[in-house]
């Protein structure tokens, strides 16, 4: 089964996308770590709400549950519309691609829907739930990919520092930069000799929240702390690679990804800190010059602001980007499935494009 | 009276602090902003345990509190043991001192309270309550002179970024990095011309509880920003300033204050952001000759970690340190009522040394 946890390893066993004949049934992130709770999709509609309201959330797994939303839709366009059904599933496929912003996963796994629909002659949904397959499946082959080079290029150190969640739960299985943990883990697997930090990645908790639950889940030990602890962290001299993941690559190597990304990056150069980013070459807009061109999504005040505030009359607001740009400059490594690239800029990202 | 807010300033109406002959009565700075309740302590214990359990907090406020208390020591000793006051006062004394461990001026004002004890002959209340009162109100009339220096020193300006809360709350009055805002406010006075960004500060969230609340009930507009967003707002040019304050700071200018100030002024640096540090004299360490000697408090899991992994089976935790220890050479100005140093080293630290 290509979305099942791997069974001969014990670090990788959280799943929060699976399809089953009668729909996609997703995780519902929004509660974890407290309840672990799913929900049946049977409509493109429900897969695009669960991405909007964050029941699904991480770049890779919002492409993957997009794919198996189009799926769903092509199913219900056949069954109303018969042979008209590619006129009927553009409505569908527009909402989804509306469902979140900065994530271009979303975009490209629509993109590769978009072109199997084009050659698609009688019933849609075996040949667009094949494609959705593969592409939740290809995104675990390229996790377990860039687990092992990313961790290969950190090699043997004492301490690594994780931001937001970019584990099984953000993508199709095993995860991004939590990917290079487990595999981390999976060698080298005892808390005495390597500590894992993990950010509690505000407004959302992602990191107190998602990481920690996902890595108790497969028997991995990690150590919170609050993001603004990660410079403290580092000048104690208790970290020695910082890996995040990323939800838009631009084609010069700036990335996208969870804000708070670009200060750990900052933080990280000012003590001679890696700063890895792991993703999938489906995470990059070649189209996108630079990173300062990526849509930044601004999410609703009350994810900061205390009740108290919410008033009319009040004298205090906020400012909530949910992601942040760190120029490639301030990068080590960014760990792909198709090939590593350090100190990534213009030239060598376009070596990468070659492999692609 | 010392104790009040500055009628002619309407931007100045916050005391967290007062006294009267019944005792210190104290606003509950945990239950902001949804609730405004005043504790009245008649006792050292109580005051003790105010600063313990975080009522009052904030580092001029905590050694002003611990004066205060050694007045009602005194009463209650003088009442108990008339002649023989000054063996008993000891346990309370020391009881205040073991309160919180970081913010030296607790120690400062406990000296100061130690010296006129040293001299008393008769019923101490009178005296103590002199030095106590005088304590208070130097504290509010350094914040003024603060305020005005700082303010002076950042001219005109688009955007000011302030961590935790420093304000009335944290001090006698006034404030120290915020009377510096306050300071600008009354002279620029409107939002268009310069905005107020305050930090959450997690995991306490002062600046989300106490800063927006305190700048609210003054009529000043701020907005708040999660602390791993401070980067990226500097990154967009909003920023020209960051202002904090401090809880202890070395004779070498090194300065220990809430944890992620240190973030703060890397990122500060990385974008030629001025980075100010204000506190009274009362808070230099003169005995300490670098910030890796101040102790830095390491407070419970519980305020970092969610219920669920506060199992004994659970394999995550939390590292909550939370002061951390920001380099002299990372500061533009630390600003005390005696005088401003820019660019602080020891050498200049110790021609600040002269004035006091």
């Amino acid at each position: 089964m290509h979305d099942t946890p791997n069974d001969q390893n014990q670090h990788d066993q959280v799943r929060a996308l699976r399809w089953s004949d009668e729909g996609l049934t997703v995780l519902d992130q929004r509660l974890l770590p407290e309840k672990v709770q799913y929900h049946l999709c049977t409509q493109a509609a429900q897969v695009a709400k669960a991405i909007r309201t964050m029941q699904v959330r991480g770049a890779p797994a919002i492409g993957i549950a997009a794919a198996y939303g189009v799926v769903l839709a092509a199913r219900q366009c056949w069954q109303t519309h018969g042979k008209q059904w590619k006129n009927a599933i553009k409505t569908d496929i527009d909402s989804l691609a509306h469902s979140r912003p900065t994530a271009v996963n979303l975009f490209w796994a629509l993109d590769r829907m978009g072109k199997v629909i084009n050659f698609i002659d009688g019933n849609p949904e075996a040949p667009l739930l094949k494609e959705a397959r593969a592409i939740h499946q290809e995104d675990i082959e390229a996790n377990r990919i860039m687990g092992a080079s990313g961790a290969h290029l950190i090699g043997s150190i004492q301490g690594i520092l994780t931001h937001c969640n970019t584990g099984s739960l953000a993508t199709g299985g095993y995860g991004t930069a939590l990917g290079v943990i487990r595999s981390l883990w999976q060698r080298i697997g005892t808390s005495e000799e390597i500590q894992i930090f993990a950010t509690e990645t505000r407004p959302w908790l992602q990191g107190a929240r998602l990481t920690l639950w996902e890595l108790e889940q497969d028997q991995i030990p990690a150590t919170l702390i609050a993001d603004s602890a990660a410079a403290f962290l580092m000048q104690q001299g208790r970290v020695q690679w910082v890996v995040v993941g990323a939800d838009r690559i631009a084609a010069n190597g700036d990335v996208a990804n969870k804000i708070g990304t670009y200060a750990l990056a900052i933080a990280a150069r000012q003590h001679g800190v890696g700063f890895m980013v792991v993703a999938p070459t489906s995470t990059i807009d070649w189209h996108l010059p630079q990173g300062r061109l990526i849509p930044i999504e601004q999410r609703e005040d009350k994810e900061l602001l205390p009740e108290y505030y919410r008033r009319t009359d009040s004298l205090a607001k906020a400012w909530n980007p949910v992601f942040d740009i760190t120029p490639a400059e301030l990068i080590s490594a960014i760990v792909t499935e198709k090939g590593v690239i350090t100190r990534p800029d213009s030239s060598s990202m376009k070596k990468l494009l070659q492999n692609v």
